[in-house]
């Protein structure tokens, strides 16, 4: 059983704590808080030994009726490895520590590629992993862009793609941030670093990003157009997604087309957090204009689609699982996650 | 083993089905729908026979993969009760059929109270609905309303209610309706039609409710104040609240301070759909000024309050079970509604 | 002067109607209303003439203390041109009165191509008015892509146009529409209807476009790559905007990178109803890669940049001005438009 | 003419100076900003003596085209009176400042009671001004409970108010507050800040305050009950409102039921910046139930209520008219208001 331990319970943390658990070979050793919340009671509810960066904070803790562990030094020690979903920027801080500690780690999109000098997807690169002690998991829009450029990129050549990215301006939970009626150019320059950040993982590929902010909670919605090295047709590029292990293709018989209506299926399905842990392409979207120009919306999740890749990446720094589809296959089975559509 | 239809499997209609099923005295014998949707995938995946109203869409259904067992007429005669949660009005044009073919039914808020002649809530009146062939689960609004008030009245007396509801826009999957960016009197008359449907279960209550609708999506909002005939304590209200088994406390260590975050709760519990069946009453607003005076705000789901009521409703009605307490316990037990805080 | 009626006096009517007692040759000799309103108090204001579709809600006018001049049927016969802004498609249905009584018309972009077989920018055709009886203003969208293409494929040569339109869910007064918490795919099929309805204006440009709907409600926002015939700069760019009449370049020391900020800006700076009546093109995004690869984002607010366009295609029809860039003048001069930057 | 300087030209103070430039005893000398912006723009657009507070940025206004008339002592010592703009606590900072050159000054309403040991409003206590060389102009939300309590109180005795308060989220122009998608409690806590405020200028009111934040950008809505002493009726409080000088009745007829929808009322009725200078209250909403019980909704712009309010505190404070009524007029007539209705 590899011990993994989560330093920040957060929105990703929480996450990755759950598909964790649910592995079967691996276990959740602890996780890590700074401050009494709502999450704190969820660590208790699942059993997760809950450490805190600070231990003068215990009693507060302890007053709220949630035990604590130790701290959260005490919790990297017990650890084969890490998962740090703190938040973007305090990773780089957390490096030095695991590295006086000389233990792996895994560092989310917030930070830079240079933290760990290695920026991770599991279809793209898992055996680039092998023998390293950090790597960085993708953030969720460079995770959604990867995935469907590599795809592509596989059956037919990719030559360019150009991209522009809605994105949801606060995670559901977020009471603080906005825009509350507007559409934020972020950034207002072209391109913006989306672009830039998939070369990280798929160095080759030609890509201009452009991104905006919207007034929504729930799911990035991308718009792509690609231009094909090798003509195709449009039913090549649904099997090309059908075949995929972690590309959903949202019906046209459902009726949905939006992400609104898109998380009301991922709830009906019963999926944790109503998670949406694949890229949610718009089957009627697809399209393939004169054999060579592919375009197509798609939905991503941003709290969802980097905790499987998070998995697969443990596997692949252990190196426990040698083979990609392997730990692919595995962590799908584990979350019950069957590509929608 | 009580055989219950459900005719208009959408927002209600879903969640009435997956509590019954969830029951050991009932079970679900059809759910019906209009039109090809999200839906109806859900209800092949659950297992619910899909009736529908029109057999001459049976062929787009097929097309679609999914399974026509009949038309709603034919789900009608297999069934000892139905619950109606067809869109607002239509329960009143389907209540000559019920009649015609002999068979008890609970209708929904949207409907007013003379479709049934009873409004109904577990806490309030359970026993009144013995022998009766219609009640109507007053909305969800009201029942959040009633729910409050009744514990109040019994505890300490109710001397008049003043309460302001800031409601939600659209239910989430709901993606024409607005408003986006303006705070809606609804209506601009004061007071609205809230009070008046409290008296239909609680006529002796002197209310007046005021009511706006807000851009968001999830919860409506009540800010409540009562003067309470008997003097009473902060403390001795939050116990009433603590010992009722569909009023939850939302406790001020959590820093939930909106629906939103309350919704990240309910998700992070693991609460099929998210749903809050109960109300939410915010610990920190619980207030009593001078002894008489209560204060709170309290959140309530539009879409799950009013399910662990249409569930008591069906017992009521049957006459299965004659005490309200043995029913709320069965009914919370299989949903496995252990009310938050 | 050319006597202007104004059938359906709402979100546009109420512009054009300002918009023509501002020009000289130009007199507003009545507007129209169905029901009273707000707006009708703001025609009485204006001191504009208000007629009514049906006679018999006269007496519901004049309760609320507003005068009526008589039906639409008088309004008419006394015009030379009539100027419709009619919900869309009803445009359509007011065409045969126009013909029956020899009037000349103008519709909106709510109606199809067809209803006049004409559709108009001033840039770009004005010329082909000559001697019509009927033309189409084209749309918001549609009239903001058509100014910076056409302006670009002058300059330049354009090869082909990709554009991703993020539109607002409602104007700012209605507060019915949706979505209140969604990225809404109008059509997720993929083109959109926007490319064509350019190609009626300017049937050369090769151009596919993409489009959803967002919660805001003021300004849809435009991401458009264009691939050029002629290599170029950016400077040499950002010359023909600064020298376009109705192209606005918003600079970035201003700090404007949103819908919002520009709505503040257009507001502070006096322009009536905050209309911004040229193409907002946000000076950072634009930039030219590898000499012919072009992109920028542009805010075209809905409500305001079609009114300049309804008064010079009057001009145009009536042929009381041959000279496109004399009428755009005369146009500017009267609203008081200088273009921002 | 008295000499104002406005320091802090923002949402506030950018009205203030229009404000200010508009009355015939009084001129702006100056405005003041800290970085480059939009504002920047227009106040050099109105003719404004620009100074700053860090002379060493002076470059970077020149850079963009932006005169600097010198730093922020220079433009004080060259005032009579300031009107202190600045963001919530900069104003107490600012203080000592304006004590050491001995200017008069009025803070906002983001600055606590004890900056100035005096809070303001013309309707209720102008006279209580003369001699002093400090006062705060309570706060929008506050201006418009006092307006109305007072009128009410003055009429007919106000022996309990009970207020819940539905606040806009952020400014128009303020893209980076939310929330997006939730109803706040702000506090959570009963009563809100609200209250006791109130009493800041109106000791002797019994109030209780409630306060939530909501979604929207422009104007929050107050609901407001009140205990009156005296028995009335609905018509002897319109009659109190019709001829209130600073409270607007939204009339049934205009059909407006909204902010939304007051805006563009304000909008087209061309108010500079859409300003409802005064409150609005819905005329449908007056309410007396049982002669004593009054009810009403209001929607009070937050930008622009106090506006006229800190015009009449520099005549107050300077002591050059001393009658509120006068002063009022004055201000009014300058600013051209004459509330709806
Ligand atoms: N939220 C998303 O949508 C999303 C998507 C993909 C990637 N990411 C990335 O994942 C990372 C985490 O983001 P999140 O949204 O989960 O953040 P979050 O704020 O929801 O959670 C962060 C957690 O870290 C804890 N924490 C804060 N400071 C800490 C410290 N110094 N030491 C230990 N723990 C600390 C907090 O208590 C909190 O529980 C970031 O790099 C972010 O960019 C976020
Ligand atoms: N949505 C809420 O928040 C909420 C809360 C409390 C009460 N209610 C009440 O519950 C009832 C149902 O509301 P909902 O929100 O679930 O509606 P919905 O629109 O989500 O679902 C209605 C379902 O009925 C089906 N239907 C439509 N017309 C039909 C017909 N003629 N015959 C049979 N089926 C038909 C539709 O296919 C749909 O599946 C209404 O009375 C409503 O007022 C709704
Ligand atoms: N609102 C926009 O953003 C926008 C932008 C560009 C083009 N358009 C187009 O302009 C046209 C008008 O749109 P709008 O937004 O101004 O609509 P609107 O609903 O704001 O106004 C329409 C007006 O027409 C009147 N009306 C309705 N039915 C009528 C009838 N049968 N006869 C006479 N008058 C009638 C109404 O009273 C109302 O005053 C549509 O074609 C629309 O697509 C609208
Ligand atoms: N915005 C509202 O709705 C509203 C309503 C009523 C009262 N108020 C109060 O008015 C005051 C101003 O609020 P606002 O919304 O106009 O703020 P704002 O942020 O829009 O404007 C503040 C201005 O002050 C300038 N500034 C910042 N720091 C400064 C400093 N140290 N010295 C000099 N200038 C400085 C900024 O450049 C900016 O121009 C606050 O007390 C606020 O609580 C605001």
């Amino acid at each position: 059983m590899i011990k993994v331990a989560i330093n920040g319970y957060g929105t990703i943390g929480k996450r990755v704590a759950d598909a964790v658990a649910a592995q079967p070979d691996m276990e959740v050793i602890g996780v890590s808080k700074t401050s009494v919340s709502s999450e704190a009671y969820i660590a208790k509810e699942r059993g997760y030994p809950l450490y805190i960066a600070d231990l003068s904070k215990k009693s507060a803790f302890e007053k709220a009726g949630i035990e604590v562990a130790g701290d959260v030094d005490a919790m990297l020690k017990a650890a084969d490895i890490v998962v740090d979903a703190t938040p973007g920027g305090v990773g780089e801080k957390n490096r030095p520590i695991y590295e006086r500690l000389g233990k792996k780690a895994i560092f989310q999109g917030g930070e830079e590629h240079e933290v760990a000098g290695f920026s991770f997807n599991a279809h793209a690169n898992y055996k680039e992993a092998a023998g390293k002690q950090f790597a960085r998991v993708v953030s969720c829009n460079t995770t959604g862009l990867v995935r469907l450029i590599h795809a592509l990129d596989q059956a037919f050549g990719v030559q360019r793609v150009r991209a522009v990215m809605v994105r949801r301006g606060a995670d559901p939970d977020d009471i603080k941030r906005g825009p509350i009626d507007a559409i934020v150019l972020n950034p207002a320059t072209i391109p913006s670093h989306h672009g830039p950040d998939v070369q990280t993982v798929l160095p080759q590929i030609n890509i201009v990003t452009l991104a905006m902010i919207v007034p929504t909670t729930f799911m990035h919605m991308h718009s792509i157009q690609a231009d094909l090295k090798t003509a195709t047709t449009r039913d090549e590029v649904l099997a090309v997604f059908e075949n995929h292990s972690r590309i959903g293709l949202i019906r046209k018989a459902t009726g949905i087309k939006s992400n609104a209506q898109l998380r009301e299926y991922t709830q009906d399905l019963g999926r944790p957090r109503t998670d949406l842990w694949e890229n949610g392409v718009f089957e009627e979207s697809v399209s393939v204009l004169d054999g060579k120009e592919f375009y197509c919306f798609q939905a991503i999740h941003q709290e969802a689609d980097v905790i499987p890749e998070n998995i697969d990446c443990i596997r692949a720094l252990m190196g426990t699982v040698k083979d990609p589809e392997e730990s692919i296959r595995m962590t799908n089975e584990a979350l019950g996650l069957v590509a929608i559509g």
